[in-house]
C-alpha cells in the first residue's frame, strides 16, 4: 500500500504548451531561436573548465556593452532584483547614508532595499515622466552626503531616458558612488561607463539582450571596490557577497575557484549567445536602430492622434515608449483587446504610472519597423473597437 | 568616428560550444531532451495568465514531491542558495536563536547566513560522515531554545542521509521550527513533510530533478507562517521576502497578482517538465529505483575493495554516495582522468570531507545499474592507470 498522502497531480499529465506571442510590454522580450537554442545544449558542471571559459567570454560581452574595463565584471545567478540586491548589499553598510532618484518604480525600490539593511535613506522625487536636473542632484548630494546615489537611466515604469553625463563625476566630488540601473536601456541607448564615471552598473538578461529572464550584468568600479573590500560588516548575503562572487568569475586573481553556488550554467549560455549577438551587430549600430526605430513609432502614435507621456524629445526611453493613456478608454480594456485580437502584448503603466499610460517595448530584435507598424495597427483597431465614454 | 573604447571581444565571434558529458558528481546531473526542450520554448510574460498556470501546476507538483499540502509552496528564482537563504531570511530575525546540524558543509552554510543577518547561532557538530542522534538534537534544543533547527537530509559533501522521523515533532516541543535541506536527497529517498513536521523544506532543480539549475522549490507550513508573517521587522531581502513571492505564486489569497519580479519563465518551463516526469514515474518507484541502484553501486564498490565512507548502511544517501579516497592515490588524479577517459564526472569532496572521500552522483535519470556498471569501470580503469605511492 501507498504511504503517499499526496497523490501525482492530474494537472501535470496534461503536456506543457507555451504560445507563441509578440512581446512588446516593457519586457521580456522575444527570444530568438538561435538564443532559445544555445541555452538548450546539455548541462555541464558549474565548475568545469568549459563553463569558466564561457563566464570569461560573458565577461567581455558585459565589459562591451558597458564600455568598461573594469575587471569586477560577472552576471548574477538572478534577475534585475537580484542584481540591484546585489548592488546595494555590498557597497551598503548599516547607518550609511542612501540617496535615490525617485521618479517611477525604481528608486522607489532601491530605497527600499536599502532601508531592509538599515541605511539612512533620502529620495529626490520628480514627477512621473519627470527627471532631475544635475544642480538638483548636487543640492541633494551636498545636503544628505549619501555615500551612494541610484539612479534609472531607464525608467521603465514612465519611459523616461536619465541624462548621465557628468552626474558621476558630480558623485565622485562628493565622495559618493553613482549606482546605475540599466536594465531598460543598455544595449538600446548610450552608456559608457568608465567615461561617464558609473561605479555600479547593472542590466537583466531579458530586455535589449533577448535572452530569457534569470541572469543579471553587472559591474564594479575601482573605487566602489573599494569601499566594498573595506567594509567592516559582511554583507547580508552570503548568495550576492561580492567576494565570492569575485573568485567563482575569475576576478579577484586567486588561482583557485571555490566552489560557492551552482550557477545556472544553461542559462550562461543564452546569456553568452545573446551577447554574441549586440557584438556582431555593434553596440553604435543597435542604439542607432533603436533610436531610428523609437523615432518612426513616435511619430505614428502623435500622426494617430496619441500623445507620448514624456514631453522632452531627449528624454524618451528609445526602448520603452510611453503614450498617454487615450482620454475615455479603460486602458486594461486596450491592453486585453491587442492581447486577445493581435497576439501582441502592450502593458499598461506599472507603479506611479498605474492609469496614467500605455506601455510599449521594441527592444533587441523586436525593435523593427516592420514591429512598429504591428503595433500602430493593433493600436488603431482597439481604439476603433474598444468601448470609449462620452466624457 | 566611434565613440567605444572597448571594442568587441574576439572571443565571442567564435560560437559557442558545449560537450556531452556524463555528469555523475554530486549536481549538475544530466537533463534530458525532454527538459531541454521545455526550456527552450518561446518566451511569455511573467504575468500572463499561462504562466500562472504554469506556476501552479509546478506548485502541485511540488506539493507532490514534498508530500505537502502546504499553500505557501513555490519555487525561488533562484539556485538552492537562494532558496536557503529564503528560508533563513524570512523565519529569522535580528537576535533570534538559531541552531544548526553540522555534519559536512551545510549546517555550516546556513549558519553563516543567520549569522549575517543577525541571529545567535549555535551548532552542534558531527564528524563528517556522522549524523545526530535525537536525543543529542534534543538536548541542544533544550540547551539553546532556538527559533529555528537546520538539518540537511542529504548532506551532500558526505554522503549522510539523516534520520527525519521524530525530529520535526521533537523540536515542536521546543517551540521551535524545523528547517530542512533536501537538494541532494528529495526524489530520491522518502520525506514526508507533513506527516514528518518538517516547517520548511527546500531543494534544488538540478539534482534528482534533472532540470538546469535556477529553481529552487520551497515550502512552508502553517506553523513557520504564523511566524514569518508577525515579524517585527521586515526581512532584508525585498526579492526573498515571503509576502511578496506568495503574492506572485497566488498562495495568499488575494485576487490580484502585483509585480514583484521578473520571473525565470523559460526556467519554470523546466521546472515543470521535470515534476511531469516524477510524477509519471511515481515518488515511490523513483525512491525504491535509486535504493536499489545505490545498493548495486555500493556492493560493486566493495567488490573492487574500495570502502564506503558512511559506515552505518541506512544513513547512506541512495542519489550521492561517497567513497573513501583510495590510499596512496591522489584523488584529483583519478577524478580528472576519469573526466579526460572516459567524459565522465565524478568529484573530490567537499568542505570538511575534501581529500577523504570521492563523489558519485546517480541522480534522477542517471541512476540505472547501466550507468553505474560504466562508473565502476571507470574507477577500474583510474586504479590501473594512475600512479600510485608505495605508502
Amino acid at each position: 500500500m501507498s504511504s503517499l498522502s499526496v497523490t501525482p497531480p492530474e494537472r501535470l499529465k496534461t503536456p506543457l504548451t507555451v504560445p507563441q506571442r509578440h512581446m512588446f510590454g516593457p519586457g521580456p522580450s522575444n527570444v530568438p531561436p538561435r538564443i532559445l537554442e544555445a541555452g538548450a545544449k546539455p548541462v555541464i558542471g558549474h565548475m568545469h573548465p568549459e563553463i569558466f571559459e564561457i563566464m570569461s567570454d560573458i565577461k567581455s560581452g558585459i565589459q562591451y556593452m558597458f564600455q568598461t574595463q573594469n575587471n569586477m565584471t560577472l552576471a548574477v545567478s538572478g534577475t534585475g532584483h537580484t542584481a540591484m540586491e546585489c548592488a546595494i548589499f555590498n557597497a551598503v553598510e548599516p547607518g550609511d547614508s542612501v540617496l535615490t532618484a525617485v521618479n517611477g518604480i525604481w528608486g522607489e525600490r532601491a530605497a527600499e532595499m536599502a532601508e531592509r539593511i538599515g541605511a539612512k535613506v533620502n529620495r529626490i522625487v520628480a514627477p512621473p515622466g519627470g527627471f532631475f536636473t544635475t544642480s538638483e542632484i548636487e543640492q541633494a548630494l551636498s545636503t544628505y552626503r549619501p555615500v551612494l546615489f541610484f539612479l534609472a537611466h531607464g525608467e521603465s515604469s514612465t519611459g523616461v531616458l536619465h541624462p548621465l553625463d557628468d552626474i558621476g563625476h558630480l558623485c565622485h566630488r562628493y565622495n559618493c558612488l553613482l549606482l546605475v540601473d540599466s536594465v531598460a536601456s543598455i544595449g538600446g541607448a548610450p552608456v559608457y561607463m568608465d567615461k561617464q564615471g558609473i561605479d555600479i552598473l547593472y542590466t537583466g538578461s531579458q530586455k535589449v539582450l533577448n535572452a530569457p529572464p534569470g541572469t543579471a550584468p553587472i559591474s564594479f568600479s575601482e573605487r566602489a571596490c573599494q569601499k566594498i573590500f573595506k567594509r567592516k560588516s559582511k554583507p547580508v548575503s552570503f548568495f550576492l557577497d561580492l567576494s565570492w562572487l569575485a573568485n567563482y568569475w575569475g576576478c579577484d586573481g586567486k588561482p583557485t575557484r571555490i566552489y560557492h553556488h551552482t550557477g545556472p550554467v544553461t542559462a550562461f549560455y543564452s546569456l553568452r549567445e545573446s551577447l554574441s549577438v549586440l557584438a556582431e551587430e555593434g553596440l553604435e549600430n543597435s542604439w542607432e536602430r533603436h533610436q531610428n526605430v523609437a523615432e518612426y513609432f513616435h511619430n505614428g502614435l502623435e500622426k494617430m492622434g496619441l500623445k507620448l507621456f514624456v514631453k522632452e524629445k531627449s528624454a524618451r526611453l528609445p526602448t520603452v515608449t510611453t503614450i498617454v493613456a487615450p482620454r475615455g478608454y479603460n486602458w486594461k480594456e486596450i491592453t486585453t483587446y491587442i492581447m486577445k485580437t493581435h497576439n501582441l502584448e502592450i502593458s499598461g503603466g506599472l507603479g506611479p504610472s498605474v492609469g496614467l499610460v500605455l506601455r510599449v517595448g521594441l527592444m533587441g530584435c523586436n525593435s523593427s519597423r516592420a514591429n512598429v507598424d504591428m503595433v500602430l495597427a493593433a493600436l488603431k483597431d482597439a481604439l476603433r473597437h474598444c468601448h470609449k465614454s462620452k466624457v
